[in-house]
């Protein structure tokens, strides 16, 4: 069961694909999970990965595609006629199918919608077509199963004989009046263990926890996250169910979030793996390597003006680094904890004012720690004392000014619709660092002078 | 239905705690779920709060003690006795109720365990009290409905309607054999659409995907993730099913994860929030800012060896920022991309060769354009061309050993054990500060006594 795919086994299937032996490679992988095969198939070229999939059933098949990487999948089906992509996305799950089809070209999309041997599918196509991908509408699938609140126990269960093989998991039957209005909820337990001509109104539950097509998908992560909930379902703005958002998308949405999250706070653009191509990875590099360059010419030009105080006194650029480096940390763990809450958004906030004199409270405890440890040390190795009032002042400084910086940026970020993520990237530590520079040597020329 | 949390709400509930107005509080709290009530409760005092939740039925009260943060928990709690204590946790999940009793001093706990009126309930949480809380038994809950594979369909139904109370959420049924070794699954919409007296023999589905109660966390989450896995089963290492883990707890952990390495790149210890206390920050904070600070001290006791150069050549100090921030971003781009793919795990890796040549393969030609453009740069402000062929050079190396160290470290953090997203934080960038200063250093004073 544990599945680990060797180098070896992949050569073997190679063997079997390029000696097109159809038997051997299905019996092959006829005990594999999907996803297992998946893992195999972004192994192989991209001739024998189209072999390897159409030897297989449709079914298993459509849920490799639907498992690829998007960027993968859209290379993969290049390769593909619209015939052949219809057939698979013919099977599919109908937010898997549009996700599939947002990623091809117009023309193709059509052909294939057009091609589409289940007519209801196409519909449901059509239909999510419309949603952007990042709100409740662009998650939710059309496969669910609904019963009218007038019927009993025995007509249920007839539906969900007739829908059971479209839907793929059925974790609640959505109960609606007759103009589909969601009503609630009722569970397959109760359908279990109720006797058959119980009417559905006596059973179902009424709370029931909805969201409307146009809620962004972060608050639809949040809800199902808080309520604890495995499928979600979605209403347009009169209450009537058109689908439902299962949790293994919002999984995959969280974990997309936190990745990309991670990567901005680095500096690098979009998502990038190891095993991407070096051209890849240099793109997604480089802009940011260019903002801290520049953000470095900046400084050094700056500098520059200060050569003169730099030529009378200068062990001060030794604390070049320190300045740097501490401004760039407070900003860093400031925004860090300003965009966790962000993210979170409890219930009641903290005001702004309140937060800024925390904030600053701690901002000055540290400062202040680090100041005096630095006094200390400029003393013990008997640095004059004027150079170490003047370190130790601009360490102070820079604190408070990151620590407001990183307060303040992240919310204001976020209040003006930009992703404050990116509040702790490259982009801010460098404006940071700039600061931290303007105060030390500011400082520096007025108190060297005295 | 969307809850919205008022300072004005909070303040009324408050009111009418004070004057201890139980049929109000009831009344008001009537349409909410537990999850909301939570909300509530955090912003409320230890005394009102306490208050507030003994009003409640005994299943909500519980399941918002469920919900709480550990640390707020844990002080709450405080404010209880072992008797009230073991009334709600009677009423827990088990695997919620061991997670509460570890958080206890073992006095508490014993006593709580004693108290439990349910006695099913005391055996499951002394069993799961044995497992660690970062493997697939300490996930585990001991509730599930189970069949056994010589059973009809109408034999499941009546042992799930004993079950069924006792169990929150029923994903699926498993089939057992008469040792009570796992088989496998059967859904509950297969139980609905059979006929009562279908042999579970014939209807069960034999693929099942488990886990051994040893296994660590983190290979539950990828497992439940891979195969889109609602409830997964945990076995013993003789295959006897012992509990279930189900997703709800997997989405927890993912998140946790993602939100404790973000601030483990900010160089956080541990979970901060904003509404956190100014000690609890600075606590969480102070550790890694000093390490930073450590940092800067060493670079400025290295640079003042220097001091010489610097008086013959003051604009080299300009340089000392860009060299900083280059190899502190191109250390943390190569971390975040290799860290990534640690915690991706993909089936088959490249060698460490293949990564190392292709991280080198980008950092030559980002580190070519940086330095080329840089080198332009001092040209065209009139430095010296021996300046800029040193700052040009340091920077080339500073970018290939920020690539090279940025590479190695998390790969060999990980080896030997240690969590290797602290690569990404402040220790990693500070020593790669310190190798670039000294790249720096050294290049110039070769270069520049030429």
């Amino acid at each position: 069961m544990n599945f680990e795919l060797t180098k070896e086994y992949v050569e073997h299937i190679e063997e079997l694909i390029e000696l097109k032996n159809r038997d051997a490679i299905r019996a092959e992988l006829e005990d594999w999970y999907p996803a297992d095969i998946t893992q195999l198939l972004i192994e192989l070229e991209t001739e024998p990965a189209k072999y390897l999939i159409t030897q297989l059933d449709t079914q298993p098949a459509a849920e490799i595609l639907a498992d690829l990487d998007p960027n993968d999948r859209k290379e993969f089906l290049k390769h593909f006629t619209s015939e052949e992509i219809s057939r698979y996305v013919n099977v599919f799950d109908s937010d898997d199918a549009v996700d599939l089809l947002n990623e091809q070209p117009i023309r193709i999309r059509e052909e294939v919608i057009a091609l589409l041997e289940d007519r209801e599918q196409a519909r449901f196509i059509l239909d999510l077509l419309h949603y952007d991908e990042d709100v409740a509408g662009g998650l939710m699938q059309k496969e669910l199963v609904k019963a009218n609140v007038n019927w009993n126990v025995n007509e249920t269960i007839e539906e969900l004989r007739q829908q059971a093989e479209d839907v793929g998991r059925v974790y609640t039957v959505y109960v609606v009046d007759d103009y589909g209005k969601l009503l609630g909820t009722l569970s397959l337990k109760k359908i279990v263990l109720a006797h058959k001509n119980t009417k559905i109104e006596s059973l179902y539950e009424k709370d029931v926890i909805y969201v409307e097509t146009y809620r962004p998908a972060e608050e639809v992560a949040e809800l199902m996250q808080r309520y604890d909930l495995d499928a979600l379902p979605v209403v347009n703005v009169q209450g009537k169910l058109l689908g439902r958002i299962t949790i293994d998308d919002v999984v995959d949405f969280i974990t997309e979030q936190a990745s990309s999250g991670t990567m901005a706070m680095a500096g690098i653009t979009g998502e990038v793996e190891v095993d991407d191509t070096i051209w890849e990875q240099t793109k997604a590099r480089l802009p940011w390597l260019l903002v801290g360059m520049m953000g470095g010419i900046l400084a050094a030009k700056f500098i520059s003006f200060f050569e003169g105080d730099l030529k009378m006194v200068p062990a001060m650029a030794a604390f070049i680094p320190i300045i740097g480096s501490t401004g760039g940390n407070v900003g860093i763990q400031t925004s860090s904890i300003i965009l966790q809450s962000l993210a979170e958004k409890s219930g009641m906030d903290d005001s702004l004012t309140q937060r800024l004199i925390r904030m600053f409270a701690v901002a000055f405890i540290n400062g202040i720690i680090i100041s005096c440890i630095v006094f200390g040390f400029n003393l013990l190795i008997g640095n004059e004392i004027k150079l170490a009032i003047v370190v130790s002042t601009a360490l102070l400084s820079v604190v408070f000014l990151a620590s407001f910086m990183g307060t303040i940026t992240p919310i204001f970020l976020n209040k003006v619709g930009i992703n404050p993520a990116v509040a702790s990237g490259p982009f801010i530590t460098t404006a940071n660092d700039l600061i931290g520079y303007g105060v030390y040597f500011g400082i520096a020329h007025v108190l060297l002078q005295l």
